[in-house]
Protein backbone atom coordinates (compact mmCIF):
# COMPACT_ATOMS: atom_id res chain seq x y z
CA UNK A 1 0.00 0.00 0.00
CA UNK A 2 1.34 3.57 -0.63
CA UNK A 3 1.47 5.49 2.11
CA UNK A 4 3.36 8.53 0.35
CA UNK A 5 3.02 11.31 2.65
CA UNK A 6 0.60 14.34 0.59
CA UNK A 7 2.94 16.89 1.49
CA UNK A 8 2.93 21.17 1.08
CA UNK A 9 6.06 20.95 -0.55
CA UNK A 10 7.87 18.39 -2.53
CA UNK A 11 10.72 16.12 -0.44
CA UNK A 12 12.86 13.88 -1.22
CA UNK A 13 11.43 10.52 -2.22
CA UNK A 14 13.12 8.87 1.47
CA UNK A 15 11.52 11.49 3.18
CA UNK A 16 7.84 11.33 1.93
CA UNK A 17 7.77 6.99 1.67
CA UNK A 18 9.74 7.00 5.13
CA UNK A 19 6.66 5.97 7.73
CA UNK A 20 5.86 3.48 11.02
CA UNK A 21 4.42 0.20 10.34
CA UNK A 22 2.35 -1.83 12.66
CA UNK A 23 2.32 -5.06 10.84
CA UNK A 24 4.97 -6.77 9.49
CA UNK A 25 5.95 -9.28 6.70
CA UNK A 26 8.61 -11.40 8.15
CA UNK A 27 10.78 -11.80 5.55
CA UNK A 28 14.25 -11.41 6.06
CA UNK A 29 16.38 -7.71 5.41
CA UNK A 30 19.44 -8.67 2.76
CA UNK A 31 22.96 -8.30 4.48
CA UNK A 32 23.92 -5.91 1.78
CA UNK A 33 21.08 -4.03 2.56
CA UNK A 34 21.48 -4.17 6.00
CA UNK A 35 24.94 -2.75 5.68
CA UNK A 36 24.12 -0.24 3.65
CA UNK A 37 21.28 1.38 6.44
CA UNK A 38 23.82 1.35 9.09
CA UNK A 39 26.35 3.18 6.96
CA UNK A 40 23.81 5.86 6.54
CA UNK A 41 24.04 6.24 10.08
CA UNK A 42 27.53 6.37 10.19
CA UNK A 43 27.43 9.59 7.75
CA UNK A 44 25.18 11.52 10.37
CA UNK A 45 26.57 14.56 12.05
CA UNK A 46 27.63 14.85 15.54
CA UNK A 47 28.75 17.19 17.95
CA UNK A 48 32.34 17.61 18.03
CA UNK A 49 32.47 13.97 15.47
CA UNK A 50 31.85 12.22 18.23
CA UNK A 51 29.55 9.43 16.78
CA UNK A 52 28.34 8.17 20.23
CA UNK A 53 25.43 5.80 18.71
CA UNK A 54 26.23 2.09 19.15
CA UNK A 55 23.19 -0.38 17.86
CA UNK A 56 22.92 -3.89 18.83
CA UNK A 57 20.89 -5.60 15.91
CA UNK A 58 19.22 -8.68 16.36
CA UNK A 59 17.80 -10.56 13.42
CA UNK A 60 14.74 -12.89 13.85
CA UNK A 61 16.74 -15.93 11.95
CA UNK A 62 18.53 -15.98 15.28
CA UNK A 63 15.24 -17.29 17.46
CA UNK A 64 16.45 -17.55 21.15
CA UNK A 65 18.21 -14.28 20.67
CA UNK A 66 15.22 -12.73 18.98
CA UNK A 67 12.90 -14.13 21.55
CA UNK A 68 15.22 -12.52 23.99
CA UNK A 69 15.47 -9.26 22.36
CA UNK A 70 11.48 -9.41 22.08
CA UNK A 71 11.09 -9.34 25.69
CA UNK A 72 12.80 -6.08 26.64
CA UNK A 73 9.85 -4.29 25.09
CA UNK A 74 6.39 -3.89 26.51
CA UNK A 75 3.76 -6.20 25.74
CA UNK A 76 1.84 -3.83 23.36
CA UNK A 77 5.29 -3.64 21.48
CA UNK A 78 6.08 -6.89 21.28
CA UNK A 79 2.37 -7.92 19.73
CA UNK A 80 3.31 -6.13 16.61
CA UNK A 81 7.16 -6.06 16.67
CA UNK A 82 7.35 -10.12 16.77
CA UNK A 83 7.01 -10.05 12.96
CA UNK A 84 9.80 -7.39 12.40
CA UNK A 85 12.76 -8.79 10.64
CA UNK A 86 14.74 -7.41 12.82
CA UNK A 87 15.08 -5.36 15.91
CA UNK A 88 17.38 -2.81 16.94
CA UNK A 89 18.23 -1.18 20.40
CA UNK A 90 20.34 1.88 19.66
CA UNK A 91 22.11 3.51 23.05
CA UNK A 92 24.01 6.98 22.95
CA UNK A 93 27.34 7.70 25.02
CA UNK A 94 27.25 9.72 28.63
CA UNK A 95 30.53 11.84 28.35
CA UNK A 96 32.02 13.05 25.17
CA UNK A 97 35.20 10.38 24.68
CA UNK A 98 37.62 13.78 23.34
CA UNK A 99 37.34 15.35 27.35
CA UNK A 100 35.00 13.12 29.24
CA UNK A 101 32.53 15.76 29.83
CA UNK A 102 28.93 14.67 30.25
CA UNK A 103 27.59 14.72 26.16
CA UNK A 104 23.53 16.63 26.44
CA UNK A 105 24.08 16.13 22.78
CA UNK A 106 24.05 12.42 22.46
CA UNK A 107 20.02 11.74 22.29
CA UNK A 108 20.12 13.77 19.84
CA UNK A 109 22.66 12.56 17.95
CA UNK A 110 21.09 9.46 18.26
CA UNK A 111 18.10 10.92 16.50
CA UNK A 112 20.11 12.19 13.78
CA UNK A 113 21.68 8.95 13.09
CA UNK A 114 18.22 6.71 13.52
CA UNK A 115 16.79 9.04 11.45
CA UNK A 116 19.44 8.78 8.48
CA UNK A 117 19.25 5.03 8.41
CA UNK A 118 15.33 5.29 8.29
CA UNK A 119 15.92 7.37 5.16
CA UNK A 120 17.80 4.79 4.13
CA UNK A 121 15.80 2.31 4.56
CA UNK A 122 12.90 3.48 3.00
CA UNK A 123 14.35 4.41 -0.10
CA UNK A 124 14.93 0.35 -0.08
CA UNK A 125 11.40 -0.26 0.50
CA UNK A 126 12.41 -0.96 4.22
CA UNK A 127 10.32 0.11 6.95
CA UNK A 128 11.30 1.00 10.41
CA UNK A 129 9.44 1.82 13.58
CA UNK A 130 10.78 3.41 16.47
CA UNK A 131 10.48 2.07 19.95
CA UNK A 132 10.07 4.30 23.03
CA UNK A 133 8.26 1.19 25.67
CA UNK A 134 10.73 -1.01 26.54
CA UNK A 135 12.72 -2.09 29.50
CA UNK A 136 16.27 -0.09 29.10
CA UNK A 137 17.81 -1.65 32.64
CA UNK A 138 16.77 -5.05 30.56
CA UNK A 139 18.37 -4.09 27.56
CA UNK A 140 21.58 -3.33 29.35
CA UNK A 141 21.34 -6.66 31.41
CA UNK A 142 21.19 -8.59 28.42
CA UNK A 143 23.38 -6.90 26.05
CA UNK A 144 26.02 -6.02 28.65
CA UNK A 145 25.27 -2.18 27.90
CA UNK A 146 28.19 -0.21 29.86
CA UNK A 147 27.48 2.60 32.78
CA UNK A 148 28.62 4.78 29.82
CA UNK A 149 26.31 4.07 27.16
CA UNK A 150 22.36 4.96 28.06
CA UNK A 151 19.74 2.91 26.23
CA UNK A 152 17.22 5.24 24.29
CA UNK A 153 15.08 2.98 22.41
CA UNK A 154 14.67 0.26 19.89
CA UNK A 155 13.79 0.16 16.60
CA UNK A 156 12.30 -2.63 14.37
CA UNK A 157 13.51 -3.57 10.35
CA UNK A 158 11.32 -5.10 7.25
CA UNK A 159 9.05 -5.42 5.28
CA UNK A 160 5.27 -3.58 5.91
CA UNK A 161 2.50 -6.61 5.73
CA UNK A 162 -0.80 -5.23 6.11
CA UNK A 163 -2.10 -1.62 4.93
CA UNK A 164 -1.90 1.15 7.92
CA UNK A 165 -5.40 1.70 9.38
CA UNK A 166 -6.40 4.85 7.09
CA UNK A 167 -3.93 5.20 4.66
CA UNK A 168 -1.71 7.79 3.81
CA UNK A 169 -4.59 10.03 5.13
CA UNK A 170 -3.71 9.25 8.83
CA UNK A 171 -0.16 10.68 8.18
CA UNK A 172 -1.20 13.63 10.32
CA UNK A 173 1.11 16.54 10.83
CA UNK A 174 1.22 20.27 12.57
CA UNK A 175 1.60 22.97 9.75
CA UNK A 176 4.54 24.45 9.08
CA UNK A 177 2.98 28.03 9.94
CA UNK A 178 2.87 25.54 13.45
CA UNK A 179 6.63 24.93 13.75
CA UNK A 180 8.74 27.75 11.68
CA UNK A 181 8.66 31.10 13.39
CA UNK A 182 10.75 34.02 12.44
CA UNK A 183 11.52 36.34 14.89
CA UNK A 184 8.27 36.16 17.44
CA UNK A 185 7.67 33.38 19.10
CA UNK A 186 4.59 31.69 17.24
CA UNK A 187 4.59 33.88 14.30
CA UNK A 188 5.24 31.91 10.70
CA UNK A 189 8.21 32.70 9.45
CA UNK A 190 7.68 35.17 6.43
CA UNK A 191 8.88 32.80 3.83
CA UNK A 192 6.06 30.82 4.09
CA UNK A 193 4.33 33.98 3.11
CA UNK B 1 34.49 21.06 -4.13
CA UNK B 2 33.23 17.88 -4.08
CA UNK B 3 33.59 16.42 -0.37
CA UNK B 4 31.35 13.47 -0.75
CA UNK B 5 31.85 10.85 1.69
CA UNK B 6 33.72 7.99 0.53
CA UNK B 7 31.61 5.40 1.96
CA UNK B 8 32.22 1.61 2.46
CA UNK B 9 28.36 0.84 1.55
CA UNK B 10 26.20 2.72 -1.24
CA UNK B 11 24.14 5.46 0.54
CA UNK B 12 21.64 7.93 -0.51
CA UNK B 13 23.31 10.76 -2.77
CA UNK B 14 21.96 13.15 0.18
CA UNK B 15 23.66 10.94 2.97
CA UNK B 16 27.00 11.03 1.78
CA UNK B 17 27.14 14.52 0.59
CA UNK B 18 25.90 16.39 3.37
CA UNK B 19 28.67 17.82 5.34
CA UNK B 20 29.09 20.81 7.67
CA UNK B 21 30.99 24.15 6.16
CA UNK B 22 33.03 26.67 7.91
CA UNK B 23 32.93 29.08 5.41
CA UNK B 24 29.74 29.94 2.79
CA UNK B 25 28.89 32.16 0.22
CA UNK B 26 26.34 34.58 1.32
CA UNK B 27 23.90 33.99 -1.64
CA UNK B 28 20.18 33.74 -0.30
CA UNK B 29 18.51 30.15 -0.21
CA UNK B 30 15.39 30.83 -2.26
CA UNK B 31 11.86 30.47 -0.36
CA UNK B 32 10.96 26.97 -2.20
CA UNK B 33 14.29 25.49 -1.23
CA UNK B 34 13.39 26.48 2.95
CA UNK B 35 9.52 25.52 1.81
CA UNK B 36 10.63 22.08 1.39
CA UNK B 37 13.63 21.92 3.83
CA UNK B 38 11.26 22.62 6.26
CA UNK B 39 8.58 20.05 5.11
CA UNK B 40 11.19 17.56 5.26
CA UNK B 41 11.33 18.36 8.88
CA UNK B 42 7.63 18.69 8.99
CA UNK B 43 7.49 14.87 7.91
CA UNK B 44 9.70 13.54 10.66
CA UNK B 45 8.46 10.83 13.05
CA UNK B 46 8.36 11.23 16.63
CA UNK B 47 7.68 9.48 19.89
CA UNK B 48 3.12 9.85 19.68
CA UNK B 49 3.64 11.74 16.80
CA UNK B 50 4.04 14.70 18.97
CA UNK B 51 6.69 16.73 17.04
CA UNK B 52 7.90 18.33 19.77
CA UNK B 53 10.34 20.84 17.02
CA UNK B 54 10.22 24.22 16.73
CA UNK B 55 12.58 26.49 14.18
CA UNK B 56 13.16 30.04 14.50
CA UNK B 57 14.50 31.47 11.11
CA UNK B 58 16.94 34.58 10.37
CA UNK B 59 17.78 34.97 7.04
CA UNK B 60 20.80 37.05 6.65
CA UNK B 61 18.72 39.94 4.32
CA UNK B 62 17.17 41.73 7.14
CA UNK B 63 20.61 42.96 8.70
CA UNK B 64 19.63 43.61 12.26
CA UNK B 65 17.80 40.28 13.00
CA UNK B 66 20.74 38.68 11.31
CA UNK B 67 22.93 40.67 13.46
CA UNK B 68 20.79 39.62 16.90
CA UNK B 69 21.01 35.88 15.96
CA UNK B 70 24.70 36.39 15.50
CA UNK B 71 24.82 37.39 18.94
CA UNK B 72 23.79 34.34 20.80
CA UNK B 73 26.30 32.59 19.19
CA UNK B 74 29.92 31.68 20.82
CA UNK B 75 32.82 33.88 19.15
CA UNK B 76 34.30 30.83 17.45
CA UNK B 77 30.65 30.56 15.79
CA UNK B 78 29.97 33.84 15.41
CA UNK B 79 33.00 34.24 12.87
CA UNK B 80 32.10 31.44 10.21
CA UNK B 81 28.41 31.77 10.69
CA UNK B 82 28.25 35.14 9.67
CA UNK B 83 28.49 34.44 6.12
CA UNK B 84 25.39 32.02 6.05
CA UNK B 85 22.57 32.68 4.18
CA UNK B 86 20.56 31.55 7.04
CA UNK B 87 20.65 31.04 10.99
CA UNK B 88 18.41 28.91 12.97
CA UNK B 89 17.60 27.91 16.02
CA UNK B 90 16.08 24.25 17.19
CA UNK B 91 14.03 24.10 20.33
CA UNK B 92 12.50 20.86 21.74
CA UNK B 93 9.23 20.83 23.88
CA UNK B 94 9.50 19.80 26.95
CA UNK B 95 6.59 17.84 27.88
CA UNK B 96 3.78 15.84 25.95
CA UNK B 97 1.02 17.93 25.10
CA UNK B 98 -1.01 14.83 24.57
CA UNK B 99 -0.79 14.36 28.52
CA UNK B 100 1.74 16.87 30.52
CA UNK B 101 4.02 14.30 31.17
CA UNK B 102 7.93 14.99 30.62
CA UNK B 103 9.00 14.59 27.13
CA UNK B 104 12.27 12.53 26.96
CA UNK B 105 12.42 12.03 23.64
CA UNK B 106 11.85 15.31 22.41
CA UNK B 107 16.06 16.33 21.79
CA UNK B 108 15.74 12.78 19.98
CA UNK B 109 13.23 13.33 17.76
CA UNK B 110 14.64 17.22 17.24
CA UNK B 111 17.74 15.61 16.12
CA UNK B 112 15.85 13.38 13.65
CA UNK B 113 14.17 16.58 12.16
CA UNK B 114 16.87 18.19 11.40
CA UNK B 115 18.83 15.13 10.05
CA UNK B 116 16.03 15.13 7.83
CA UNK B 117 15.94 19.11 6.74
CA UNK B 118 19.49 18.75 6.44
CA UNK B 119 19.59 15.73 3.90
CA UNK B 120 16.53 17.98 2.15
CA UNK B 121 18.85 20.65 2.29
CA UNK B 122 21.97 18.43 0.78
CA UNK B 123 19.78 17.26 -2.21
CA UNK B 124 19.24 21.03 -3.17
CA UNK B 125 22.93 21.54 -2.91
CA UNK B 126 22.39 23.77 0.14
CA UNK B 127 24.81 23.21 3.16
CA UNK B 128 23.97 23.43 6.94
CA UNK B 129 26.63 23.03 9.99
CA UNK B 130 25.01 22.78 13.36
CA UNK B 131 26.25 24.59 16.02
CA UNK B 132 26.04 23.53 19.91
CA UNK B 133 27.93 26.39 20.62
CA UNK B 134 24.95 28.96 21.72
CA UNK B 135 24.19 30.76 24.55
CA UNK B 136 20.55 29.61 24.86
CA UNK B 137 19.78 31.88 27.62
CA UNK B 138 19.81 34.46 25.25
CA UNK B 139 18.14 32.85 22.45
CA UNK B 140 15.53 31.74 25.14
CA UNK B 141 15.45 36.01 25.68
CA UNK B 142 15.49 37.39 22.33
CA UNK B 143 12.98 34.85 20.78
CA UNK B 144 11.07 34.40 23.75
CA UNK B 145 10.96 31.01 23.80
CA UNK B 146 8.52 29.75 26.32
CA UNK B 147 9.89 27.68 28.95
CA UNK B 148 7.75 24.96 27.72
CA UNK B 149 10.57 24.45 25.07
CA UNK B 150 14.37 23.99 25.87
CA UNK B 151 16.84 25.55 23.10
CA UNK B 152 19.00 22.77 21.96
CA UNK B 153 21.07 24.33 19.21
CA UNK B 154 20.91 25.92 15.84
CA UNK B 155 22.29 25.74 12.02
CA UNK B 156 23.36 27.52 9.51
CA UNK B 157 21.88 26.84 5.92
CA UNK B 158 23.38 28.41 3.30
CA UNK B 159 26.08 27.70 0.21
CA UNK B 160 29.46 26.38 1.22
CA UNK B 161 32.60 29.01 -0.51
CA UNK B 162 35.79 27.61 0.34
CA UNK B 163 37.33 24.23 0.01
CA UNK B 164 37.15 22.25 3.26
CA UNK B 165 40.47 22.24 5.00
CA UNK B 166 41.50 18.55 3.89
CA UNK B 167 39.13 17.47 1.41
CA UNK B 168 36.52 14.53 1.47
CA UNK B 169 39.76 12.33 3.52
CA UNK B 170 39.30 14.69 5.99
CA UNK B 171 36.05 13.06 6.36
CA UNK B 172 36.34 10.64 9.17
CA UNK B 173 33.80 8.00 11.09
CA UNK B 174 34.38 4.96 12.97
CA UNK B 175 34.02 1.71 10.81
CA UNK B 176 30.36 0.22 10.83
CA UNK B 177 32.64 -2.60 13.41
CA UNK B 178 33.06 -0.06 16.13
CA UNK B 179 29.19 0.71 15.86
CA UNK B 180 27.16 -2.49 14.86
CA UNK B 181 27.08 -4.82 17.48
CA UNK B 182 25.09 -8.23 17.68
CA UNK B 183 24.09 -9.77 20.94
CA UNK B 184 27.35 -9.33 22.47
CA UNK B 185 28.66 -5.93 23.14
CA UNK B 186 31.65 -4.72 21.41
CA UNK B 187 31.76 -7.47 19.10
CA UNK B 188 30.24 -6.51 15.02
CA UNK B 189 26.95 -7.65 13.76
CA UNK B 190 27.40 -11.27 12.20
CA UNK B 191 26.06 -9.40 9.10
CA UNK B 192 28.81 -7.08 8.90
CA UNK B 193 30.75 -10.69 7.66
Amino acid sequence: MDMRARTDHPVLDAIADRWSPYAYDPRPVSTADLCSIFEAARWTASSYNEQPWRFIVVPREDEAAFANALDCLVDFNKGWAKDAAVLVFAVAATHYQNNGKPNDKSQYDLGQAVAQLSLEAAVRGIDTHQIGGLFADKVREVYAVPESFDVICGFTLGYAAAPNEGGPEGRTRHPLAALVFGTTWNEPADFLG
